[in-house]
C-alpha cells in the first residue's frame, strides 16, 4: 500500500470512530469560500479557523482565481456563498518558474509526447506574491457574475503560521 | 468584518501562537496528492490523515480531475509527487444539476450579461458518483504525462465520516 493510501486508511479509521457531524447541510453554513494553494504546508481548517460545514475550500497550485473560477461560480450561484478569501503564501512554488521552464522540465522528464499535452497549458505562475493577491482579487471583481460578493486578499507565512491581510 | 474574515483573524491568532513547523520543505515530504471536493463538510487533514507538509491537497467543485490537471502536472513534474488519491463524496452538489440548469440559475439570479460569462463554461457535473471516480482516474491514466503515477479512487461519506475505496 502506498504512503498516501496508508495514511488515509489509518487516519480515516480514527476520524470516523469519533465522527459526530453527519447531519451538516450541503450549503456552507457561514456562506464563505476560502481559495488557497495546494501547498503541503497549509492546513486551512486550523490555520484559518474554519468550522466543519462553514465554508467551501478551493485549493489549486498558487491559489489561482482564474483556475478556481468554475468552483467559485458554483459556490456562489448554486450554494449562495457571498464572501471570498483569497490566501496565497510565502515560499510558493509558483514564484519559481514560468510556462517555458515548466514545459522544458516536462520534456526533459517525460519526453516530447508528454510535453505536447501541456503545450497549450497556462501554468498561471506569478513573479510577485502580494501583487498576485491583488491581481486575482481585481480580476474576480471585474466579473459581472461576482457582483455583490465580498473579497479580501491575504498572505499566509509558512515560516510563522501567521496570515496577514493584503487588501 | 465579515464572518470568514473574522474566523481567519481569530483562528489564525491561536494557530500561529502554537505554531512550531516553520521549517518544512516546499516539496511534499510523502510525495502524494489528495484531490477532493471543495465541499464544506470535508476536512481532508483530519478525515484523510494527512500530516502537515506531507501531501498536496487540491480541492475544486466535485474533485474534478480535468479541472485539477494544471495543479496535478505542477505537483508531479515540478515537485516530484508520485501518488494521487481522488476522493469524491456522497451528497455532492455536482450530482444535482447540469450545465443548462447552472446557466439558467445564473441568468435568473444575475442577469443575461453575467450568464454570458459562463456561456462556454463546462461545470463538470456528473450523474453517478462511483462512475465519476472511475472516469476521472481513467482519464488521468490515459495522459502520457501521468505515466508512472499511482492512482486510487475513493468515496467519502459525509454522513458517517468514512472513506471507502472504489478502485
Amino acid at each position: 500500500m502506498a504512503q498516501g493510501e496508508q495514511n488515509l486508511v489509518n487516519g480515516n479509521k480514527a476520524y470516523a470512530e469519533s465522527f459526530t457531524q453527519g447531519n451538516l447541510a450541503l450549503p456552507p453554513s457561514q456562506k464563505y469560500v476560502v481559495l488557497t494553494c495546494m501547498d503541503a504546508r497549509i492546513d486551512p481548517t486550523s490555520a484559518f479557523g474554519i468550522p466543519l460545514g462553514a465554508a467551501h475550500v478551493i485549493r489549486n497550485a498558487g491559489a489561482s482565481a482564474r483556475d478556481a473560477f468554475r468552483s467559485l461560480v458554483i459556490s456562489q450561484q448554486l450554494l449562495d456563498t457571498t464572501e471570498v478569501l483569497v490566501v496565497k503564501h510565502t515560499g510558493c512554488g509558483m514564484l519559481t518558474f514560468d510556462n517555458a521552464a515548466a514545459r522544458n522540465i516536462v520534456a526533459a522528464n517525460k519526453g516530447e509526447e508528454a510535453a505536447k499535452e501541456v503545450a497549450e497549458l497556462d501554468f498561471l505562475t506569478f513573479p510577485d506574491l502580494e501583487q498576485a493577491v491583488k491581481d486575482d482579487v481585481e480580476w474576480l471583481k471585474s466579473r459581472k457574475i461576482e457582483e455583490g460578493i465580498t473579497f479580501t486578499g491575504w498572505v499566509y507565512e509558512v515560516e510563522t503560521g501567521k496570515a496577514r491581510k493584503v487588501l
